[in-house]
């Protein structure tokens, strides 16, 4: 099935510490590891950003833009193509703010000497071989969700729950005028579930706006309350949690060519989710994938642009856990009347060309592994370059696949966790990887075959620190056939004949992944500083976490928390087989599903753990929201023993160790109902949990905060683990 | 000044354990003290229940009625006057409820054989010689604040936010129609301050119904929420605060003859407080203590209640700091030109006699001591009854004063906490007193001089119970001049050869006192248990606290905190003398005022204290209710260095031992916004707080969640200072 790879002989030779050195370098503060202290952020190489100008690697600075490779993918000495002084000559400064850094220029056309650049108030297109603002745009005060289009240089933006779009010409078009907290436009909706994160959605010329309307007055508001004015004041969340009335999503198009809005035909929109915006090359069609409220079923729907006359059902799955679709269609840069579409059914997510009549014209990738991102295409060779865990599940490896043969290269070097920027034809790469043991390397490469050229090797971090030895391996689940992942820390200064408590950092949930290829196996520095504190410190990805195939993920499928506790349970099995493990000293911490997965440990397996510290955590799946809880758990009418026996009030009575639950006072996410009813039902039965709240808050804690709530964390282990 | 017992010296024969007793002994657990265990109240003596008919001193059970006396307070062989059986054959069970029990029985006319009683559905007049109902009036489902007079056998109540009165004749009278949240008819207002309980006052024959129609829609409603439905939901509550829009007050009169209210014309109520509603005998003229918001003036104001014209002012007060009328004025039975008025202007509490042209006639008491209650009149001896602590300031006894001549009589032994019920012509008394080795003595005397003649005596409590030594005592406050009561409770088992943890267990805020000479002096059975579990357990009255005088609580003016402070810092003096004391282990801990305390001495003192727990707590005078705060703290515009200096905002960054902060979610007095805002500040100060929320809880914890708390809040110094 999945291929194995034993990571955990890896050692890190770089950070292997000994005793006598150990002795001259420093631990971490909570400053340095959540805030970045100046003695922190300077043990670790700065950043590097760069970007393509058509195919040629530019490096973006502060002060200065330098070309780094010819059109053919060749290093060469930077030459400098233009500075920020160059820039802000040539603005009209009495009307425009200059620009502050050029770390975000783009360079919109691969022929032509143009950066496009932003300042608060204006977008700029700026010609360096003129040195000339060629082209200027307003953007607007007080707006926000600002999207902006290169094809016809138009943005779209909200402003007072409305829906605006400037245009060339630097008019503004007021597309809605009743928007309100409960009638949005223009925004993410459906709580950015399926992909979802922008409410608009140009077409590729840049003519027309598709734009998502929500409707959510008749959804039950979430009584939140702000506690910093003068007298706290209601600061409600509009919340449909599992098996209530949900919102209604309509897309709207909007010329501004006419100043005409048009709605897609979609029938009556209660219990629907319209998913993954697309537009055909041509503008004259719009395809949705369209999913109803049981999320058993995916339709790819295809619409008029011109009228929303609705025109066809190109695609239909279905699956009786859920059908998640979370990627739009993508259409052949060489050939219009065919798409690429993603899906999980055969088990895995895959990439499957389709024509715009609905004919499947065949399966591009397959395997037992999943493609985690269509990246784009090399026109040249008409491959598609995707991001995928073929060569190892916790890898991220860059591929292309011929469209035409279905052969796959692998274009990076296999190693490690790759994220890959395309050129704009796509014949090059910049590859930004790293690796158990690898900082961080940026290389250039072709994307027709492995070819890679460092340009930056940034290899030694933390140095000057006291690091443990960071392994990671596999252990069966507990079905006994499935391989988990694993990373685990040892203390710094390991005296294999000592024995050391043992903290076991969860998440378990969907969407994510705790432990892969990438330096240091993704662990989180609070683990260094755990470790610099005595503690062992052990991640686990159970079954119900991303990146393993549809069948690992759902098989949570209306009972989250169950498998997912086993396979942890798994975990400290193997945690206590290790000699210098205090099988009575097991602390477990983990942060909003994770919160859930630690809370529901604390009750369920009551003798196991010692000490938990939840944050934001699930206790009832009835408290969250329909799109993501449904999916997982269908509805509370649909599943009621589900939600009772994944339901943490009836275990509160359970809870015999120490369990800190902490969460954001504002959290809109969980909703604070979630750990006040489970304080309730603690005080009912006569258990102790501890609970700290952060006003202001919401589901993570922001900024400098971070560090208060560590040292939170950390002291609630030191007061009862340790 | 005050005159000075010590009581340390008392020591409690009856409750010394020895050593070898103690093996046989039994501790407490939560259950038992908090909640009542079976093995607790087993241990303590059944209630007595009594009242007067006439003059004769009547017990009162489930089953029975019994007199104990005659007419001329002579003790002889109980009695039975009727059963439950008798009254219960008399009601039409058809028709209405049976009684339940006859604890609450009333004998409203000393020369008939009546027993007012009562059911969830009537109010009832049974006569035990005719065995018969003589009379029924209904009580009206889903009513509140019932008030019932027997004079006219009226009943005002509350239903669905409107005033309503029923006659003898069974008729129900809809007094208001729009009654609201928002504008209340018939309950308290003013957030119960000045002494108020209640909104409805019958006139003295019950022809006239005067109440308080208090409009709230000006005032800012704090947004509490109720976690408890599906969704939880806001539950809002009219909350003015310090320095913000107040509600308006207006007093009615409603007759039920002619079915119209009138209202008294006192003109604009904005920023008034309308305090101490009284009746003249003859029902014409209504009296009201009139307050204006910033408190320093008292005017006593009549009205002709058929009208509501404003008559006179009889009577004004003014006090730089603030002046605080808690009792409506007391007209002589014998003459109905002369009332008594109640001021604490000479300093302390006393009874002062007027006649209704506003003549001050003469102060009827006098001295260093405070007027506690004023309890009724011996009408053959025209003398006033009252309690004080005119003996010792911890003591609380009961006194006649002739009206005519001003001698003072002390009628009971002058011993320990005294308290009385009056004969209907005032001539006997039941004085129920405990003293702090006594539990609890029922007497029988006379209101002429003293003759106490015992009618139960319970003296053994806890007597299987591991019991501590309790000791009170005085010690100087930080003025180097006032005595201070403390009470301190060592350890069971003590072993003077060791050192113990202490805990300070602090309230400090006016209106309260925790020491006096009551069983134990008043010691909490949390502090038993405590003792059982090693700690010093140690509370003293600090400057602030009542009946002392207006000087000693009136010192915190425009600074709460400060002195009350200072004054248990030379408590901690003292417990730091005492040899078996720790001074590295002591901790701190009170409610309310008391968390005000808690909080402020752990930020104010950090060195001094290393645990805290504060329950409630005030953390800024500027988010307290406009009555109480602005008495003691003016507004935040008028004194902004007093709200800042008080504040512990400021100070959270102060904070070094370990602190909890417990509240109530649903707390209406002490708004969630207090702990919130020092969590914040203490977040954004990095220091660490603990905080624990009872959901659905108020300012204190109900029933067995007292259970709950009370384990948490011992853990917690377990945990952190044993």
């Amino acid at each position: 099935m999945i291929k194995k790879i034993i990571l955990a002989a890896l050692a890190l030779l770089s950070l292997q510490p000994s005793s006598t050195m150990a002795q001259t370098k420093r631990s971490f503060t909570l400053e340095d590891i959540m805030w970045g202290g100046k003695d922190f952020w300077s043990h670790r190489p700065a950043g590097h950003f760069s970007t393509f100008w058509g195919d040629r690697m530019v490096e973006l600075s502060v002060e200065e833009v330098k070309t780094l490779s010819d059109a053919k993918g060749r290093l060469g000495k930077a030459s400098t193509l233009f500075t920020l002084a160059d820039v802000n000559a040539a603005i009209d400064t009495a009307t425009t703010q200059p620009v502050y850094a050029l770390y975000s220029a783009q360079f919109p056309e691969a022929g032509k000497t143009l950066a496009l650049l932003q300042t608060a108030t204006a977008n700029l297109l700026y010609d360096w071989k003129t040195k000339q603002i060629v082209w200027q745009g307003p953007r607007v005060s007080g707006s926000s969700h600002n999207d902006f289009t290169y094809a016809s240089r138009s943005e779209a933006f909200v402003k007072d729950w409305n829906l605006f779009v400037t245009t060339a010409d630097g008019k503004t078009h007021q597309v809605s005028t009743d928007g309100s907290r409960e009638l949005q436009y223009g925004q993410s909706v459906h709580r950015d579930e399926f992909g979802i994160n922008k409410g608009t959605f140009w077409s590729p010329k840049g003519q027309l706006l598709a734009f998502y309307r929500m409707d959510q007055t008749m959804v039950t508001d979430f009584p939140l309350v702000d506690n910093e004015p003068r007298v706290a004041t209601l600061a409600p969340e509009k919340y449909p949690m599992a098996g209530m009335t949900s919102h209604k999503v309509t897309i709207g198009v909007y010329n501004p060519s006419t100043e005409q809005t048009i709605y897609l035909q979609a029938g009556d929109p209660t219990d629907r989710y319209f998913t993954n915006i697309a537009w055909s090359p041509d503008e004259k069609t719009i395809y949705v994938i369209e999913v109803p409220r049981s999320q058993d079923k995916a339709e790819l729907v295809s619409y008029d642009a011109a009228t929303g006359r609705r025109l066809a059902v190109l695609y239909t799955e279905t699956n009786a856990r859920y059908v998640e679709p979370c990627n739009p269609i993508v259409f052949l840069p060489w050939d219009s009347s065919k798409f690429v579409y993603q899906t999980r059914r055969d088990g895995y997510n895959h990439l499957y060309l389709f024509d715009t009549t609905g004919k499947e014209l065949g399966q591009l990738t397959k395997g037992t592994f999943e493609v985690i991102e269509m990246l784009g295409f090399n026109e040249t060779t008409r491959s598609i370059i995707f991001k995928a865990n073929a060569d190892s599940p916790i890898c991220h490896n860059i591929y292309a696949v011929n469209v035409k043969t279905g052969k796959r290269t692998r274009l990076d070097n296999g190693q490690g966790v790759h994220h890959a920027q395309l050129s704009s034809g796509g014949r090059y790469m910049i590859d930004t990887w790293n690796a158990p043991n690898v900082y961080r390397h940026v290389d250039l490469a072709s994307t027709t075959a492995p070819s890679a050229v460092n340009v930056w090797a940034d290899d030694k971090c933390y140095e000057a620190f006291n690091m443990p030895q960071i392994t990671s391996g596999t252990i069966k689940a507990a079905d006994g056939v499935t391989d988990l992942y694993y990373r685990l820390v040892k203390p710094v200064d390991f005296d294999p004949n000592k024995t050391y408590p043992a903290i076991v950092y969860v998440y378990g949930g969907p969407h994510a992944h705790l432990v892969d290829a990438s330096w240091n196996y993704s662990a989180r520095p609070w683990e260094y500083y755990m470790a610099q504190r005595g503690y062992v410190m052990f991640v686990l990805d159970s079954r119900g976490s991303e990146y393993r195939g549809f069948e690992f993920e759902s098989c949570t499928h209306r009972h989250l928390g169950d498998n997912e506790m086993k396979d942890q349970l798994e975990g400290v099995k193997f945690l206590k087989s290790l000699p210098y493990v205090d099988s009575n000293r097991l602390g477990v911490h983990g942060w909003s599903f994770g919160g859930f997965m630690t809370t529901n440990l604390m009750c369920s397996y009551p003798d196991v753990f010692k000490v938990g510290v939840a944050g934001g955590p699930v206790i009832d799946w009835k408290y969250y929201e329909v799109m993501y809880g449904e999916r997982y758990m269908d509805t509370p009418q649909e599943n009621p023993e589900g939600y009772e026996s994944s339901s943490l009030l009836p275990k509160a009575k359970n809870l015999k160790g120490r369990l800190q639950i902490i969460v954001g006072y504002n959290d809109p996410t969980c909703v604070l109902q979630h750990s006040l009813s489970f304080l309730k039902a603690c005080e009912d039965a006569g258990t102790q949990p501890d609970y700290f709240v952060y006003p202001g808050e919401g589901h993570n804690m922001a900024g400098h905060m971070q560090v208060h709530l560590h040292d939170r964390i950390t002291r609630y282990f030191d007061d009862y683990l340790k």
